[in-house]
């Protein structure tokens, strides 16, 4: 399998906050945002892999930026990194002010998914081949993640992390 | 105000075929790809004018092909031409197939909208200055559209349809 | 098969406009007004032809009134004029005030529908036979935007389009 | 206030049963028709009051028959009496056989509804006079209903329910 | 099959009031409260049976009390007596005060569910026996809601309604 | 502000999974799962500080074990520890078995949810004083969760991060 750029996976799905999506300060519920970013990014996956694809697993997400009703929201997903059958796709929101036009970062998030045959089955991916500045420190932070992740779900040892224990050394 | 290009109000919304939104055929309804589309084209008229917006008319909607649960579906959005405080938004709808990652056009849609301020009274919009051969030809289109828009509502006569009475000479 | 009238079609659906269907100035969204035509619409041409039935394409759709969050909205639907496998549907929309009880025209719109067997492919259906003198008008009409459909789609050339070219000479 | 006939409050909800509004078996769930009653009664409730309705009681509901996906399902409200503020609405709901056109009976329901102010209190609704043989039927009923209510709230003894006593002796 | 106890069923549902769920007086609607229930309940039936259930009847519910937007509600729900196939099936709603924390009694109603096999037929379940004072006072007021019940349904005569006589005598 | 046990917060969510709420393979979503969390999470952290909340942040969710269509699932939610105005909320998600009756593990979250007043200004809330070992346990991990996290978003370095960096000694 030729291995794709994060751009091939590129995935925009641009749409309102409608009313029934908001909480009691008027803004979008946090739950339907991980729902909206959960869709975008498993459609990245599959362009990635042409597989079926299904969650993993979400890393850290953190909601910086209230979004209020009747925002327009950006969700851009793109798949940062490959490991065998998995993939991790990171995936940036952006609203809009509608009278000046401009693009406020409102938060950013890590999900993983794996690619599965008709029977629900593990199956590999191409690898991913980073292009951009911003694409090449992700999936280098990528493998920090995944140790990361391995060591907090008792996977793995401390001393088997070797990138994340590079940061304390 | 200065002109836009169809560019600038581009929207893309990129969405998976969910089970609920299927008929008994297992094809995304006909209705929940008109809801669709008229949240992409009230973003993109959104884009182009910054004021509130509200559908004020569709124009022909042909439901080419079908899309089946399961579907990648992108509607892309783009103000095609500007009248006063109306604006016209071509719609294009593709799906892709999950193994070739070949893309379909599915179909075409024209929907209007009108700027409104917070009171909802009409309010003038920038020009469309179209920029690619298609754009171009969408933008002469619109005029014929809008006279046969006003000639179905018994607002013009046949005669002052100028556009559309040379297409019978 | 035997010709039907209109009213052996005739679908009525009254609901409520619920907080989660309204935009930003409380009034319905166009898009679920167009959901909501589209399931009364697929009714009416269910009861014409017995089939299962798909959408094929909306035409002219006008949004003439704004209609409020709490609202009472009757959709009214008829198939005003049967083509081999397809069929025109003609739909009415009415909302009525609460303290009043008056009902006041919301909009129209015309939806094409195919009736298909089990495996989608078309399937002929029983003519129309209007009865009241708008049934008439609209059974009349029919003909006319059936042509304006092909010529827009380009699958005629103008001077096929005989009813309306009429309308031009 | 001037009496009303059933006919005046009369609503007629036709809709589909989608794919998200079933249950293991394939069938509308309860709880949806439950609701679709809600808004149906809530209307006709509306429409003999002309004023702000809310849902105070559901009496006794028999899921008589099961309600296939797919299915066209009409459910029919008209206010079958009134008690000072409140109004008994009697529900009817049909299915209908798409090849044959039959129509079956699905089940039937009574709700109560009281109307109120826009602070909430109650208010006095005008009186139902019955037309039909069945409205007058389910119009004496109702007082037997009523008391039926109270008389299970502990709001009356079982000797000043008159018109349940008399069944009995 | 061995005899369960209300615990051994009891479900709890506990959730926030969603903006998309409200009436004009910001409450929620009584239709969705019915849905909700309908769900607790179905679960609750189905933990008594281990069976596929479907709603076979609404008893009598009542809205005593409005429930605003924002609200934490708790369904909780237990069979309270089987006979044969079917259940009863006991809801208790509560809502809280945010600011207090104290809970009070939003409303109750009953349902009942039958049991049935992979082809709809319904097939026996286990008694219930009741163990706390409230449990077996509704264990005991089931048998005078069958009678009603029947009666009702005119599937009974007064005469062998024995439980709900003995109360006018 | 008195100390809270996490049982003080503790909050059930027991539900079904509908069929508006699968993937292609029939299971439950992840980005549905995802929101109900965040509701069931949000309910927790409101009985903690009787406050306003809003989600700050999801920290790693695994999904170890696909929910299929019709299942009962249960979220149980509790807050696990607060510093100053944000509370972790530990979520377990429990899938149960309809005809043993046996409950699964289906995966665990942890969310951060953070006081508010009716501004969005964040506000105080009391402590929590965990008492099982199970609770005593997530105590002490949140401090670790919270150092990664603030790690992460780089608002400390690694010589800050006393606990994480311990790990690696």
């Amino acid at each position: 399998m030729q291995a794709k750029t994060p751009e091939q996976s590129r995935t925009v799905m641009t749409d309102l906050v409608l009313p029934s999506e908001t909480n009691p300060l008027n803004n979008l519920f946090g739950g339907e945002l991980l729902a909206r970013m959960d869709r975008a990014a498993s459609i990245a996956a599959r362009r990635h892999s042409r597989r079926i694809v299904v969650t993993a697993s979400v890393n850290h997400v953190a909601f910086n930026r209230a979004i209020p009703l009747g925002s327009v929201v950006t969700v851009e997903a793109k798949v940062s990194r490959a490991f065998k059958t998995s993939m991790e796709v990171y995936i940036d929101v952006w609203i809009e002010d509608r009278e000046s036009g401009d693009r406020a970062k409102a938060n950013e998030a890590i999900y993983t998914f794996v690619a599965v045959d008709e029977t629900g089955r593990p199956i590999p991916v191409p690898e991913v081949s980073p292009e951009t500045e911003l694409e090449k420190e992700r999936f280098i932070a990528a493998l920090r993640r995944k140790q990361l992740s391995l060591l907090l779900a008792g996977k793995i040892k401390p001393s088997q992390a070797s990138e994340l224990k590079a940061l304390f050394d």
